[in-house]
């Protein structure tokens, strides 16, 4: 097996001779990275103009290792896919003086939209108040392409587009997935998805027929089993710990697959969370990758890997009353506090990696984007441009104007590390409330590193109608006594891989990304409320408070 | 088999002895239509509320037929597809006091917009200089909700959403369709879609498997082809004249249809483009659509009505010097004026209409919509849960900030109308042209009644290398010499429904959907030019013009 590829915060070098800066520790200051974006033909600034990430990665990849071919796990569907048969008429628009009665494109003429503005947060005053208070209105007219204001403009962004979205994003995008990742193989791209729910449905049809097994954690994104299952997909769960999969346990059950006791041949796709997985929250160390990396490599395994979180690591937790530990002082050292993802590691491109705006900007963007290699990202969007196309070209409009024309690369890390500090506190918030109100005889929990999900293990032997009740009918009951205290948490069997596995652990999972602290102080509090009266145990307020209002002055309900 | 519905011009008696107004003669002045929307619940306008466009119809449904159940028709994959099962914790949330720490969507308060502003059109001022002098600019505030300012806002739009998309939107579309369609079956639904090429996508996996055959017209949207092939199901062509379909081949090929020599099952899918059809321009009349639902119905056909184009129907064409049909004097004459949709006519909810955007708004908003019975619409939307998801919710706070709150429908209906006149000019713009330059003893049409596409039929029996070149042959020649007279039009032959099928027609399509006027003449000059040399033919500006420019002005190349 190679060893893992260098990650991504090691300097880069031009095998042409010229000695790129370093992206990390040079400062970046602007959408130049590597003070060379390259000048672009106009035309591929049009409407519905082809776009090729490759034209806009800086650094040599070529003297990289190509990536393994994946005929052999394609589908029947994805193995008989061709491209667009109206594209061969594209060939001949560049012909000088060429008049097309082609393409039904409609003119923009018709668009009932003269401006889009968007008052947005200036670097570094990213909070809404200052936003409301000092924020800038930036904007995009109908023909500003035309007027040489912009390369992307409403004329332009609101018509037809290709499969990959458009060159304008994917540029940013292919530059911003080069800087933090730089894959350690020649020939990988990127394409925009609509998001990674529709990517994954996308690549599962790349990879799998029905009757197939695919891998996964043993606790998953529910969605994730859904969306695989009506094609006669199976999700077999791999055991975790706090660290997410467990190698060894991917190892032993592949090594010992039988297809004949299975009934499905050998699984090859991995899909994982390795960053703040939902719904354990765990967050796979550089080591637990390689080890992963490793085994993928020794079983031919294909990864999905699906990382929403990975820009919700946080800060070390340190405690209650314990100082915090001090912010990132540069971007470099940011992006170097960032676990290296699968994908940096990927020196045969088998990796698909999954990324999205959905957690650090927007959800409703609609826009996320695939990295991988050439192959498979070609077979992607042709599946795209006779599916779902490419993402709105609003939204696309829209993040182009705040990414790339208004906060470019710099502001956008300035953003990450404020997204960073602030699901830093509203994690130690959880925690505290935990610390302070939760049963420590009958829960447990690890700090989550990442993510927006915090991970409670119920110790239901210690339950007094254990085991006269079996584990679905406790966690029903725990569930039905915090909702009669006033408190929503997620039950653990929701999230099981393989709901016909036997499981022998009990979890709840709530969330800090979405209410307002002392809302989730309260939760928490009324949580280990409905614990206590659960488990028949005393002090329904933790550490000897008295009823009425806890010392945050929070009414109790 | 039941008569066709009548159509959805007549009133509509509600059954509880109510008369509601004629929709379409009582003035449609807001969104209050038919006086009376309904007082929604503030939560639905929540964030990822669930929305169900049953209770955003106006008009009564129930005494009407309920729709067939599909269940005989539909994939492995549908018949097992179940709801999402994290929303199980949702009938928790309307507990009065609840806190809930359950789904992880992240807080407005990280998303980096404050205010989204638009400048558009105001009714009837439609055009772009217009839009620039006149135009007025609407916005959204990121808490217009809460502020009860707005009934949606950024905080909401650019959260998470359902399949279904937004019930802000979701109400207005509905609206729309009740207005324009009035199904009349009981259970009608609509639901968004990424796009009607998402939609087709979605709607074959639905129906067909690996092996199937789907009818359409024999020259039919390449894309939809390309879209079915990978699946495995192939598209069989039925043969049309200027109205598109013929109902008599069609009956014709079920009635004959044998599983052992066709190597597949009867078909039981019609995609069909009924207005406008691309490539062929063919519109099918109101007795045509009720001909193809009786054969429909006759073998038990599901119809996948895509309208694209449905309100790109023109006004009648009256020929060179003739003076101009006058325009709709009111939004009812407008709405009378179209053909109606096979929707108006599905008594058994045989139907899946899907509506665009598109053409009349524009392309880059990704949205469109469905139309169906609620077993086929519900069963979308568990797919759309665990894929595309709901479109971009930029989008759609675009389109409500524009259709609902600022023009309503009544100002809707003027865009439209508008955008009916604008295509009525370059289609007539493409026709005179053709009149003009065209060698008419080698080339024919018929003007386009709806749509985009000028549809050429080549006589290429007079061609000289005739038979000694086959069909494709000269067809490719004549193409060949257009591009090298400067001008690009589109072989009919990309446009078969089979490839495979013996074909004994040769066209041509063009768009006077794109180019400015000016250009569009002049690439047809150029093409009847390339149609002469290619056919040896005299006389290559037509009509006796002598070389240099044209009495336009329009420099020859």
């Amino acid at each position: 097996m190679p060893p893992p590829s260098a990650i991504n915060v090691e300097a880069v070098t031009d095998t042409s001779g010229v000695t790129l800066p370093d992206p990390l520790s040079a400062p970046i200051k602007s959408n130049e990275i590597y003070g060379r974006r390259r000048k672009a033909e106009k035309a591929q600034w049009g409407v519905a103009a082809p776009a090729d990430s490759a034209s806009f990665r800086h650094c040599a990849h070529d003297h990289k290792p190509k990536a393994k071919r994946w005929d052999h796990r394609f589908s029947a569907e994805t193995l008989s896919r061709k491209g667009n048969s109206l594209k061969q008429a594209a060939k001949y628009l560049g012909k000088p003086g060429l008049i097309s009665l082609g393409g039904g494109l409609p003119s923009s003429e018709y668009f009932p939209f003269d401006t889009l503005a968007l008052k947005v947060p200036s670097v570094p005053h990213f909070s809404e108040l200052e936003t409301q208070d000092s924020g800038v209105v930036i904007s995009a007219g109908k023909h500003d392409l035309a007027a040489d204001k912009s390369i992307f403009d409403i004329s332009t962004a609101f018509n037809y587009g290709q499969g990959t979205g458009s060159a304008q994003l994917l540029r940013w995008i292919t530059e911003h997935t080069e800087m933090v990742h730089n894959p350690p193989y020649a020939d990988w791209r990127c394409t925009m998805s609509v998001g990674s729910t529709s990517a994954l449905d996308m690549a599962l049809r790349m990879l799998t027929r029905r009757g197939d097994f695919i891998l996964s954690e043993e606790y998953t994104f529910a969605t994730a089993v859904e969306t695989a299952a009506p094609m006669g997909v199976r999700v077999i769960g791999i055991a975790m710990d706090e660290q997410g999969l467990l190698p060894d346990s991917m190892d032993a059950m592949l090594s010992a697959w039988d297809p004949s006791t299975r009934g499905a041949r050998k699984p090859f796709v991995l899909y994982t969370v390795p960053t703040g997985q939902n719904p354990t929250g765990a967050t796979q160390d550089t080591q637990r990758r390689r080890d992963i990396y490793s085994v993928a490599q020794k079983h031919d395994i294909y990864i999905l890997e699906d990382e929403p979180y990975y820009f919700l690591q946080m800060q070390p937790y340190t405690g209650p009353g314990a100082p915090d530990v001090p912010p990132p002082s540069s971007h470099a050292e940011f992006l170097r506090s960032l676990v290296p993802s699968l994908l940096s590691m990927d020196v045969d491109g088998r990796v698909m990696r999954m990324d999205s705006f959905s957690k650090v900007l927007s959800p409703g963007s609609r826009i996320g984007w695939i990295t991988a290699s050439e192959q498979v990202v070609t077979k992607y969007i042709m599946h795209a441009d006779v599916s779902t196309q490419g993402p709105s070209g609003m939204s696309q409009l829209i993040l182009f104007k705040l990414l790339d024309e208004h906060w470019g690369h710099a502001g956008y890390l300035d953003w990450l590390i404020h997204i960073r500090l602030e699901y830093t506190r509203r994690r130690d918030v959880i925690l505290q409330a935990c610390e302070r109100f939760l049963p420590k005889e009958v829960v447990s929990w690890k700090p989550p590193m990442a993510g927006m999900f915090h991970w409670l293990r119920i110790n239901y032997p210690s339950h007094p109608s254990y085991p006269a009740k079996s584990i679905p009918e406790l966690e029903e009951e725990i569930f039905m006594t915090s909702i009669a205290h006033g408190a929503l948490v997620m039950r653990g069997s929701w999230f099981y891989a393989d709901k016909e596995a036997r499981h022998d652990t009990m979890f709840f999972r709530a969330t800090y990304a979405a209410a307002p602290s002392e809302r989730i102080v309260e939760a928490i509090r009324r949580f280990g409320e409905a614990l206590r009266e659960s488990f028949g145990l005393k002090g329904v307020n933790g550490h000897g408070e008295e009823n009425g209002k806890d010392e945050d002055g929070v009414k109790k309900v």
